[in-house]
């Protein structure tokens, strides 16, 4: 209908599987959707390409892409920065890929302060007790491990109410469907369809005025 | 996901097919859909069943119905009032069924200020040229008609952005599909979600506090 791409913003649990959705919309619908690329200041591991992974690049440009608002979001860990550059994502909306990105709460937040009418998702297993299960069963967690997912799990489900949506992850497949089908039916909203509704009131004046 | 229905408003140009996609919808996916049935005070026709077509109640009931604001909304056409009884959609919504309201604009405003939660689907042809068409075709209607019908979709399309979705119909079983669809991904938002999320919270909170 409209041309322009969504952008979506897929958050969740440690464990509830939004990367292997992620990668999944991505090999089952190549066209559809693109990938944001985030810059950082962290240095490359060994097999790491610029441009591939990550666009790596120095503290001092990180901080200038902030300076000059290149940024759509950025946070910081363990001492490095981590952004979505603004120019990136927007190429491929304009190109009309719907683009997801994969980010916490906090980023989440600034995406939907900076554009608006991004969709923000959050992807849940059916129950706490099946997030704590999925934890457990990966075995190579160490219980320590599984208590700190759980604390944090915790805090992050504070802040669910700013998401758009909430998905249940209990089949995979079924999920990635639902997903792409809530996505999908995003270029259905009136908001992303101003211009052709434009058309469509200017034909219909002619008409009226043509009679 | 969630129990309650999601009350649905459809709206759309005249000869953009909505009476049919409501019939579809409900005769494809009986246990999903619910009917609302409107109260009136104009004079029930020939085979008209009070309850199955509508209420059919007097002037002063219908007052006494809007005083003791158990209308969602009304409007009057042709000397006669139109109404939709709360009761009976909340009735069908606590059921679980997704309520379907065929209205107008200015219903469809009132809808959303008295339930916000409520989802606005204007239906359109693809372009005024196809609207024209279709009431050309239709072969019934005389220049007069089609022009005023045209003059009047027009007025219409001025309250389109308080739609949440801008559905076009260009291939009937295609749109009814895509109403479907969208009306069943609106259960997955956060604010029809409340209950499961505080419950994965506190099951959360429990875990953190129990390690």
């Amino acid at each position: 209908m409209n041309k322009k791409g969504v952008l979506v913003v897929v958050s969740g649990f440690s464990g509830a599987g939004k990367g292997t959705i992620m990668k999944q919309l991505l090999k089952e619908h190549p066209d559809t959707y693109g990938l944001s690329i985030s810059a950082t200041t962290r240095v490359p591991r060994p097999g790491e390409v610029h441009g591939r992974e990550y666009f790596f690049v120095s503290r001092e440009e990180f901080e200038q892409m902030i300076d000059k608002d290149e940024l759509i979001e950025y946070a910081q860990y363990v001492g490095n920065y981590y952004g979505t550059p603004r120019n990136y994502v927007f190429s491929q909306l304009e190109q009309g890929k719907d683009v997801i990105l994969e980010i916490e709460i906090q980023g989440a937040r600034k995406v939907k302060e900076n554009m608006p009418d991004a969709v923000l998702l959050f992807v849940s297993p059916p129950s706490a007790a099946e997030l704590k299960r999925r934890l457990v069963e990966r075995g190579t967690e160490r219980e320590a491990v599984i208590a700190s997912r759980l604390s944090r799990a915790w805090q992050e489900a504070q802040g669910v109410e700013d998401y758009d949506y909430f998905v249940i992850n209990d089949d995979l497949e079924e999920c990635v469907q639902k997903v792409h089908s809530i996505i999908q039916h995003e270029h259905a909203r009136t908001m992303r369809n101003h211009a052709l509704i434009e058309n469509i009131k200017a034909e219909l004046k002619s008409f009226a005025e043509g009679e």
